[in-house]
């Protein structure tokens, strides 16, 4: 058995994909083939979920059968929506959105694998009614109808948050947002979807799991951390000073750098171009130009760039987004990617389980209880 | 960056530990430095947990301490009753503890990671009770008090079970079965949480997610499947003709081989002997008898070794336990594995994000929606 020593299996192979590649060069990101930017500027984020799904984009049919499919998914079931509102108000949303996940599989399991796409659809259309029902419970004291008759995951999601339809801006943004967020290849919340998969566990159990990991301040929690970072400063002086001291007392800056990336994370041009547009929609004068500092900054004085966590925080909260829900976002597009990976690791299963390194006690002779000091 | 493709991470080192080694020589199991058959013959369960978290074995007021404190811990908070009582009774009760554990979460938060070891306690107390509160509700109408006197968490869970404390003989046989158990090195469940914990998300999160993993059959799911197969058959001649018949249609058979022990799972005598002594106890003629021409066949035809959840089937069985919950004793035991790799991976962190081989579609134009077929 040949034995190879890693640190958090940092360019270890962990398996094959048709699905995404990330990085090739340093810097590029296709979904099924298909660029990045190609999908930012052109398609839906429902024509990304197909894509990713059934490894080709939708025609006209299909599309619009999709979208209508999807519709009649948002409504939750009754014990689903008093288990949401049992949940505390001060709950990470993040784990309403797992527990979520647990009782929609307690409610509507998986009974074999045939019935994985519905069990994805169901998830895709579910998680923003089930976020924001808890959401609007706890906030404004109401049971929302989760059902609307928005033609997108991004316009429900905005409908459900502001109570009416968004802006075609606003609609198009989070659209274009939730693009970018769909599919990583094997980062930590995707391949924790693959090990719980590989088990051969149902759909929910792995999808659980992934919100778990994306739930981590190293993973999707980084825009939460990058938001709290940019409110704090009033002006792009005070960012200038403020981030300088934090590089000189060694304190960790969210939003940079990559594990995968080495140069440039392509998500952030197509942030930042948004971020800048609702900048000026809303007539914002701090937000946007003290990001561009941080940026400016983490770049000369670290060579780190900003990865796709970190506009992302000043695009949804120009769009009246509350910081808090920035994560589950990531769990609302995401879902798309971790379901493409549960039907490919199905596919050609084989169990994951890696060795580890031992570092503890040699052997030791049992000291009964009464001889212990 | 050096890359090595793998199969499943077989024979990849993904981290150091010094909690366990499995199969040093293709055989042996330690926890901390201690063989399995010195703690199967002399530790009590509660010794086992307090060794794994702590990484000695407690002293008898330490013991003492820890018994009382678990005791504490049992009831649960009236908002989880009410949950479990919403959960269907036809669930997978893999997938009661998984939601039990979510919810647990959003009632009890791990405010930071000061608090782990009393998110660990809780959770170790409260298995049995959420499981058997839920179980209970459901098979008999009775909302159970699942606070009880019982110094041992195998006693708690027999008490709450059949609602009479159990014998010292089914106590102490549950008692070891859940030291064997307890903690088996990067195993799937456990690398979940490893993964999940990596990107610094919280407790229940990676508690949850590992929870997903065991259910599944290539996992903790095995025992169930040993005990449907051990069922099946009437006699030892009718099992003798059944596998064989198996084996020619190469049908999978659960609870053998093991992907790390290569001669032997050392649980298996363990199991075996205290099959055997239940058996004699309550006059079964069937099938532990139909138990041992399976392992006989199974080494004769395959060079496959009961592993551990083979003859654990007929241990609870005869118990009285229903084959149902099964992997949730499982949990009731992992979990105090689970948490020391929390804590473990907390220690000295890194996230764990593999790369994968990619083998999907190369770079493709995009194609307007009208132009599609």
């Amino acid at each position: 058995m040949s034995q190879k020593k890693t640190g958090g299996l940092a360019g270890v192979i962990a398996g094959r994909t048709e699905i995404c590649t990330v990085g090739k060069k340093g810097a590029g990101l296709t979904y099924r083939g298909y660029d990045i930017y190609d999908l930012a500027d052109n398609a839906s984020f429902e024509e990304v979920a197909h894509l990713l799904h059934h490894g080709c984009l939708p025609n006209a049919d299909e599309l619009s059968a999709y979208r209508e499919r999807l519709k009649s998914l948002r409504a939750l079931p009754s014990v689903l929506k008093q288990a949401l509102e049992f949940i505390p108000a001060d709950t990470h949303p993040m784990d309403v959105l797992r527990t979520g996940c647990s009782v929609l599989g307690n409610l509507e399991p998986e009974m074999d694998f045939s019935g994985q796409r519905d069990a994805a659809d169901r998830l895709l259309a579910a998680f923003p009614s089930m976020l924001l029902y808890w959401h609007r419970f706890h906030a404004d004291g109401k049971r929302i109808e989760t059902s609307t008759d928005d033609d997108s995951v991004a316009g429900h999601f905005l409908h459900l948050l502001h109570d009416v339809p968004p802006s075609e801006l606003h609609r198009r943004t989070l659209d274009t947002s939730l693009i970018l967020y769909a599919e990583h290849e094997f980062n930590a919340s995707t391949f924790t979807a693959r090990v719980i998969t590989a088990t051969l566990s149902d759909f929910h159990s792995a999808i659980a799991g992934a919100i778990g990991a994306l739930r981590g301040p190293l993973h999707g929690g980084a825009n939460e951390a990058a938001m709290e970072l940019i409110e704090r400063f009033d002006s792009p002086e005070a960012a200038e000073q403020g981030v300088r001291d934090m590089l000189a007392r060694k304190e960790l800056i969210m939003g940079f750098g990559h594990r995968v990336y080495t140069s440039v994370d392509p998500r952030n041009s197509v942030n930042k171009r948004m971020s800048a547009r609702l900048a000026e929609e809303v007539g914002d004068e701090r937000l946007y130009a003290v990001s561009e500092v941080i940026e400016r900054i983490m770049w000369e004085e670290k060579k780190l760039f900003a990865n796709a966590d970190f506009y992302s925080a000043s695009v949804y909260h120009f769009m009246g987004i509350p910081t808090y829900l920035f994560t589950p976002i990531f769990v609302c597009s995401r879902i798309t990617g971790w379901s493409a990976h549960v039907f490919e690791q199905r596919a050609d299963n084989k169990l994951i389980r890696p060795g580890a390194e031992y570092a503890g006690p040699s052997l030791r002779a049992w000291v009964p209880l009464a001889e212990r000091g």
